[in-house]
């Protein structure tokens, strides 16, 4: 029986779910990822989030003020503008080259790890998906736990 | 019987790659890490690639249109030009210090999931190494696959 | 006796530290992961570092010259500069919001393949904390050692 215990102890989950935007800016998602961790009932091990695009990405960021979030989507919008001449690559707006340079400096998978069934999280970190379109979309993001 | 399956359906497998790069530039590598996957026969878990490099670095990037990676490259250059009067790290040449900003602006790792016995990659999410010295490199690519 | 090694062979270990930080700056903390892998006794796997705050960050950079992060550290300081007009989040001062910034442009976790009981860096790889507050700070990091 023992064995069976020890045997069993490491696993892996996979949970999808989607995040509807309203528009470039960042949408938190830390709730929807740690209950994916608490239904897992993995104990110790580490949460991989991913999104699935090009034009949205992941970031941890200061969840309590929303000035802060503000202030950075304001900085990337000045990091990497619209219009910029050189872009070859505008079929879908003067959104989508941005689109895709921001989601390069951001993150597509994140990995959080998880002690005594819960995220690890600091106290003022959340977990964030950063839409770089204008128009709404549809995000799909995958959560991997592994742990025991 | 059953008990061994069980016992068994953990485990961990790393791979090693090289990518002979031509100069500064991004060259996808999404179908070596796919073929490890597939051989690694694991069916859900996580494929983390790794390179072990301080002037080259990874990227998820548009992998349809040719002249997003151009603009992409372009915007790098801008963000990082190769002769900023303050950089004292020059031994190398002019790419030198921006080689390694690039990289801290990118990724060194990335962790994408596994279902189904695939890589979870959207449909136009591919996988580049993203080479930042002028000179060609071979570069050397991990990839570690856990799961069950 | 077979069945248990088998079962046993796949593992977790989480470990904390912390690291006195004294103003901005990198803080290499190589030899304090390599330290947890070592007595993990993990052969083959991944250590994922986390960092559990927003104004400071993890970065895999150029281990030799010191120039090199003298020059990042200066690249930063230009890229996210301390006084930016449009900035409301600043209730800490002039490095609150451009700490939150520099903080997204870089990373919160970062994965390290293990093979034959060690990281997989390359020569010139070294993890660093990045310190973006002026203040002194005591920083915590989370490593996770996952593998067999």
């Amino acid at each position: 029986m023992w064995f069976i215990l020890v045997c069993m102890s490491m696993r892996v989950k996979t949970e999808q779910f989607t995040v509807a935007t309203s528009g470039k800016g960042t949408y938190e998602i830390t709730d929807k990822v740690e209950a994916i961790v608490r239904e897992s009932e993995v104990k110790s091990g580490v949460a991989t989030v991913f999104t699935q695009h090009t034009s949205c990405s992941l970031i941890v960021m200061e969840n309590a003020d929303p000035t802060a979030r503000r202030d950075l989507e304001e900085f990337f919008d000045r990091l990497v503008p619209e219009n910029a001449d050189y872009f070859e690559h505008d079929a879908e707006g003067a959104d989508d080259m941005p689109s895709h340079i921001r989601m390069v400096l951001t993150r597509t998978s994140e990995t959080v790890p998880i002690a005594d069934g819960r995220m690890q999280l600091g106290t003022w970190q959340g977990i964030f998906l950063f839409e770089h379109r204008r128009a709404p979309h549809r995000r799909k993001i995958m959560v991997t736990i592994m742990g025991e």
